[in-house]
């Protein structure tokens, strides 16, 4: 018998994905049937993927100076021609000179690079950290990786040796963690946000969940933190961080900070979890910190770069043991390299224009526009939520996600039953069916019992779709009052 | 106690992979002293690195015609001048067409694209398939993926359901599939090629290999064939592709090809697996091959092409169960999707200009120069071999490599045991030493029992460091005489 559901890796069976599940399968044959003509039946004319953070997918338009760069990165013989970038093609000079840089340091886009990334990037991404948390970053410590998605992958396959690892996981998560966890046969130990702190951590909650899972007999190794919070939109205070760093001290566990949304902050700021590891290395001169281990992952796909179909990244270790550092470099290695263009991306990404820089001015009104449009985006999505029937939705804070929640009537959920689905998948459906706007109800990344969500991105440009959406719901509540 | 090489994933820790390994790191050592000024007591003056096939590393210029469209897909902004780029940059106009085809099927390359691939790359890969095996190919079984290194972790991940699950994989081997079913966890049932028939398939030894595991409890499940091969340069005759087919259809396996040497071809001509699964279905209208499984991997990174660094790749599926593929379209959305830009320049390898296209002239001219460039240094390299003493080397006749057995003294055999290697690591890390050329020992790919080779890439240019391997093996056989 050839290979059948039954006999294939039970693990991967197992793993859940949401956010490219059933609802999104719909939406794009939607968008098929739409793009053919072929809808009359339907009730909408445009599908908005409002279930995944894909920016330029939507409104975002690419930063010029860093495209600008990545065309000579792939066509070098253009700088043969300066003259005509410059007078005909607008390119400025410091434009044509990062590139010629990072083709210095690089050779070609096209070449292998170093298993961990190219050494001059490692550099640069060190020098931007120095600059972010004022204390310094050592290069050989940065892994260039496809995606932070990619470097998640790699630090769980190495971290978890089997059904007895346990790894803390936000509830509600990015799917990313709970899917890798299965295709591991690792134990996801799930700890709840604190969703009447703005979804905080609450490390009350931690240690339960976490003393619950010792007791069961499971390793804890590692917690994960979303930073600002996917899906959840949080921005963690400074408080948080620190508590978080205390408590995986005292417990010996890996932090992954998962810190991709950090530039998407609208209330307060990103408080780095490097920083404060160095802050309470600093308070603690008696070298209790010294062994903290510390994993924080970045990414080019996010923020107002959002170049996610490059598949950019890095992440940074701390004080990881240089033995397990090997093996994080042997299993890299295995699949050669990050690609090459990705890693320039993130050198561009973390070392911008700056003031006085012949693109700085360019780079700076597009840069802002997009986070001012982002967050007009979501405080008008948030004012809807306020005003719909049954939705309660926290302020804004960062990432590019709203969560609410929603109190949907008996009858919703009775319906729902009889269709085999969650309550919440079956509003998102026929919220999908209704309006061609697609969400990810709160059950893929996990909720508290008996609270239902869906998450939503605020990228999709114009305020029409926001007006489905209140309709829908309104016409929906009705309908199952 | 946090993390150690000892609690750490044991699979992790027990997976080899010699290509970027001690001698690799070494090599990289070498360089930086060399960048740096810092090498007065090197013997040599430049780093080889003939352990990775990666031809934009060494003198491998990028084809002008793929190059120029990723230029404008990653600033289409440039598109609005087409007066510029055609009069003053030399852009042909089929660049600019195909560029505005490309962005269009996959809207911005900084966007996600669907998990398996921007649909219209996938069509224009299966109309590819077509016109080289004269029978249809299916868009929706072709798989976008980052390298083909990306495409069979996936594959290997569906399959290998723990350590009962074998997979057929010759020796010697590309240590991506050894590597990979370590960290699975999964068995490797390895099938010596045969040396004597130019490292052709041997179905007697396969037959072997598949019994002995069967007897042992394995559950084989896989037959993995590299062709043309890696590492020993093998370009397989129809014959052995037919008898492969055969064996996997009467034993129920998946055949993995692949193929990412498809166009390295020096002797005779390719034969690809998925031509002849289906020649084996027109012969047999009983229906009796219809099920076998055949699932075969490309990529940008080798070729004529030669574009490792941007990691594009996909692999094609034949005969899978439904239930199975949708289990790899969820393991691959996990990973969101392949690197888009990388998925263009597939959609440029499988579609180049055609003869009367305004770029093909150039395109020919290049892909032609590269090509017979790599023949003939492949030619040198192989008289190199043929006359140092003790080297035995097939003929040339595809993929980047020659793999040429060493028949070393036995002071040395002794000298390496002193040192804890094996004597092809002994004589490589002296090569490296000596030279600054850096090989892969034979061991890193597995060989027959008490023999000896190391594989080198025929990348690099010029004479001068072949002269040099003769010079080193000659006083290496004198001093171990």
């Amino acid at each position: 018998m050839g290979l059948t559901i039954d006999n294939i890796n039970q693990n991967v069976v197992a793993a859940k994905y949401a956010v490219r599940g059933e609802l999104a399968v719909k939406s794009e044959e939607y968008r098929a049937k739409l793009s053919k003509g072929d809808a009359k039946d339907l009730p909408f004319d445009q599908v908005i993927s409002a279930n995944i953070g894909n920016p330029q997918q939507l409104d975002q338009k690419p930063i010029t100076f860093i495209r600008q760069v990545l065309s000579l990165l792939e066509n070098p013989l253009l700088l043969e021609k300066e003259d005509v970038l410059v007078q005909s093609l607008g390119y400025q000079t410091d434009v044509i000179e990062r590139a010629r840089k990072l083709l210095k340091a690089a050779g070609s886009v096209g070449a292998y690079s170093a298993s961990t990334g190219v050494p001059a990037i490692k550099e640069s991404i060190a020098e931007f950290l120095e600059r972010r948390d004022g204390f310094p970053a050592d290069p050989s410590k940065i892994y260039l990786s496809a995606g932070a998605s990619s470097g998640v992958n790699t630090l769980l396959n190495v971290i978890c040796a089997g059904p007895k690892t346990g790894i803390l996981v936000p509830i509600p998560q990015y799917p990313l963690y709970t899917a890798t966890l299965a295709v591991l046969n690792a134990t996801c130990v799930p700890y709840l946000l604190d969703e009447h702190r703005h979804w905080g951590t609450n490390l009350e909650t931690i240690r339960k969940s976490y003393d619950e899972a010792k007791a069961n007999g499971t390793d804890v190794r590692a917690i994960v933190i979303i930073n600002p919070g996917n899906p959840t939109g949080a921005s963690l205070p400074e408080e948080d961080v620190r508590a978080v760093l205390e408590f995986a001290n005292k417990e010996n566990l890996v932090v992954m900070a998962d810190e991709v949304y950090q530039t998407n902050v609208f209330l307060g700021e990103f408080h780095s979890f490097k920083r404060m590891l160095r802050l309470l290395q600093q308070e603690h001169p008696d070298g209790s910190y010294d062994s903290l281990q510390l994993a924080s992952l970045h990414s080019v796909s996010k923020g107002m770069v959002g170049e996610c179909g490059h598949r950019g990244g890095y992440f940074e270790l701390c004080g990881f043991d240089p033995e397990v550092e090997a093996q994080i470099y042997k299993f890299v290695s295995i699949m050669l390299c990050a690609p090459v263009i990705g890693q320039c991306l993130v050198e561009l990404m973390v070392n911008p224009p700056r003031k006085g820089d012949p693109s700085y001015e360019l780079y700076e009104k597009e840069y802002n526009g997009i986070y001012n449009g982002l967050r007009q985006r979501a405080a008008a999505l948030h004012n809807a939520f306020d005003e719909m029937e049954g939705v309660e939705c926290d302020e804004p804070q960062g990432s590019m996600y709203l969560f609410p929640t929603i109190n949907l009537p008996a009858k919703a959920a009775e319906a729902a039953k009889a269709e085999g689905r969650t309550a919440d998948e079956f509003y998102c459906m026929r919220l999908l069916e209704a309006t061609g706007i697609c969400v990810v109800p709160g059950s893929g990344f996990g909720q508290k019992e008996n609270t239902l969500h869906f998450r939503t991105t605020f990228l999709a440009p114009g305020t029409e779709w926001v007006g489905s959406i209140v309709k829908f719901h309104k016409e929906f509540m009705d309908k199952y009052r």
